[in-house]
């Protein structure tokens, strides 16, 4: 396999890469949306077909006259992902239109620190490698569950990352894959996701509220990810949603992810399962018991289960309808894995947001849950990467 | 006078015009920071002088060579700004850097409709004009306290403003001043003013939270106004602070505003009279309390007073702690009527965020109270205008 030209040369180039990840066009249609003469386009195409960026994809389909020669993004191009959540690794390969050619997650303990971690995430991705999915890659996007300075590609101050602060994980995986590589927060990364294969792929303004082991909050403005001066930007999960309640790991009491995180909801899954005979049954078989348990009792329609995700289900609403007021979002996406818990919780969510919310900021405000599963995160960090390689070096 | 051309031909001249917006400087000075050769700069900056937009200006201190001549905005043009609150209109007029010529206020109450406010505002510049302040506008920036499709130039929903739902505002301005005009909602331009000329100069992306007769933030993100979907964004006054309280204007209850406007606190200022012997007297005197005797009496020390001051300093954290874990700004900067009530607010909404919120998010996040005052809205005004006109057609 030939090696491929690391990046495109010119600004032109890198709209035109942008635009073929999306999907194969004719040069007719590339004509249609890019704001460049027919000679320059043709020039930088042919140019980037040279470079082994791109490749001719035969005739399209006639538009009136002489038909118009098809060009796709080369399908020798990769991008990898690694998602790192706080209790799992997930890692991916992509072609340059971002489709997953290989996907593999598990279990995984962010606690064991970076070194450990990213270990872990490599030897998965080396098994993709042995499975023939790639020889080079062109670029790997990284997600991490904190804080992360994304000019730096590190972690900063994360809360439940012991050992990760500042550790340089954009160089060490750049280092040892031998391509360029980005880093983000993993909930940014699922926005993302979203973005490019998900439900907000036409919306410019959007929320992400991932609701898993922490709870955090993708930003997308203007179809970018803000990430505020300090890269902590939609850390909702510490936003105080009752007077009293337990201490939270960040020393306050009353935070929405110490009352509605997996974490949470698994320690209340016990105080209820008394009255629950579905939990109870659980408890007594396994020793502990989980969100995905309250989930599933939850859909038995066991009545504790129930009101237990009705009561997490309007402290996420309380936050969101402070958020949809002050940002008047286009979209509203609940993902991760609590939210599996499915339309119980979506329903209570959205009947606080609306009831809440300025009526002018809902009027026209979808509040959906995810359809892309664990694959937005995966999704996230390609398409995050390729915005760093297809742009002008 | 002469007539001046409206608009720059093309985005460098647009680059140009915004830059020296900021002051005089010397060809070598625009050089340094616009990314164009010399010869280009020089004959775009040649044809803006022909077209009267820009002026020579003398030569500037030698930097080792030959003198660089200066260049500035012709001293001719003129924005005007129309900045429409709940109770009060203000008018100005400016010159192409936005320093201020002429600035009037007067009461006015939005309630009496587009007609006769917008007939009030055109009248107060009318004197301006009358004042040899200018002859011709090169443009007008609107404000009014409500939502705004700034793409529309209309109001949109606006909930204390009856009768301007949709009103053609910017086509009315734009026709009886023979002008461009931009129409934003009032917070928003007191961020602007606040970006071209107050505490956020440097700041990317920040809040300004305006405490007046409702409370509405302004969202600057990279340096330009976030307005939403809608164009509600900011809309933080009904984000719900008390589980009981009045019943507020859009039918909830417990709303920030309904808890800590200029009207509750007048309202709660009767309440805590017969406990206060300096707002007793000023009930007895002036058969009536407003949010500025609080103010008078807190700075008097009086105890009833400043309880109320801090508790409303405490609803208004709660709701900023939330916003700043969520956006992480560079800068927060505290402004409207009731914010002159000071340091003794200012210390309990900053003891509330820094409590709240995330360390990372509040590390070096300075919380200000705005030295703008009333100008912060007419500058922001002119700014917007000048953005607008500024800008290649």
């Amino acid at each position: 396999m030939k090696r491929i030209s690391s990046r495109p040369e010119n600004v032109h180039q890198a709209t035109l890469l942008r635009l073929l990840r999306d999907g194969a066009r004719s040069r007719a249609e590339v004509d249609d949306v890019v704001a460049l003469s027919r000679a320059k386009i043709n020039s930088e195409l042919d140019r980037l077909i040279a470079m082994d960026l791109v490749e001719p994809a035969g005739l399209a389909a006639s538009r009136g006259g002489r038909r118009s020669r098809m060009v796709r993004l080369s399908p020798q191009l990769r991008f990898a992902a690694i998602d790192i959540g706080a209790t799992s690794v997930d890692v991916a390969v992509t072609d340059g239109e971002l489709g997953i050619l290989g996907h593999v997650a598990e279990p995984c303990d962010v606690r064991d620190g970076p070194a450990a971690v990213l270990d872990r995430a490599l030897t998965l991705l080396g098994k993709l490698q042995d499975q023939g999915l790639f020889t080079t890659l062109h670029g790997t996007g990284v997600g991490v569950p904190g804080p992360v300075s994304f000019r730096e590609g590190v972690p900063v101050a994360p809360p439940i990352m012991p050992g990760w602060d500042r550790y340089p994980v954009r160089e060490t995986i750049s280092q040892e894959l031998g391509c360029p590589a980005v880093v983000d927060n993993d909930v940014n990364l699922m926005a993302v996701g979203e973005l490019h294969a998900g439900l907000a792929r036409q919306v410019e303004d959007f929320l992400l509220v991932k609701i898993g082991t922490g709870i955090g909050c993708g930003i997308v403005v203007g179809g970018q990810i803000y990430r505020g001066v300090s890269g902590s930007a939609g850390d909702i999960g510490h936003i105080r949603v009752a007077d009293q309640g337990p201490t939270c790991t960040c020393g306050n009491i009353g935070c929405l992810e110490a009352c509605f995180g997996g974490a949470a909801l698994a320690a209340e899954a016990v105080r209820i399962a008394p009255r629950s005979p579905y939990l109870a049954e659980r408890l007594a078989a396994a020793g502990k018991l989980t969100a995905q348990d309250v989930a599933a009792a939850a859909s038995l329609g066991d009545g504790a289960a129930v009101g237990l995700v009705r009561d997490g289900g309007r402290q996420v609403g309380q936050v969101l309808a402070s958020l949809v007021s002050f940002f008047n979002p286009g979209l509203v996406i609940i993902a991760g894995g609590v939210s599996r818990i499915g339309h119980v919780l979506l329903a209570e969510i959205r009947s606080v947001v609306y009831r809440r919310s300025l009526p002018l900021a809902t009027g026209n405000l979808p509040i959906v849950l995810s359809e892309l599963g664990d694959t937005a995160g995966v999704i996230g960090g390609a398409r995050l990467v390729s915005d760093h390689v297809f742009s002008a070096s």
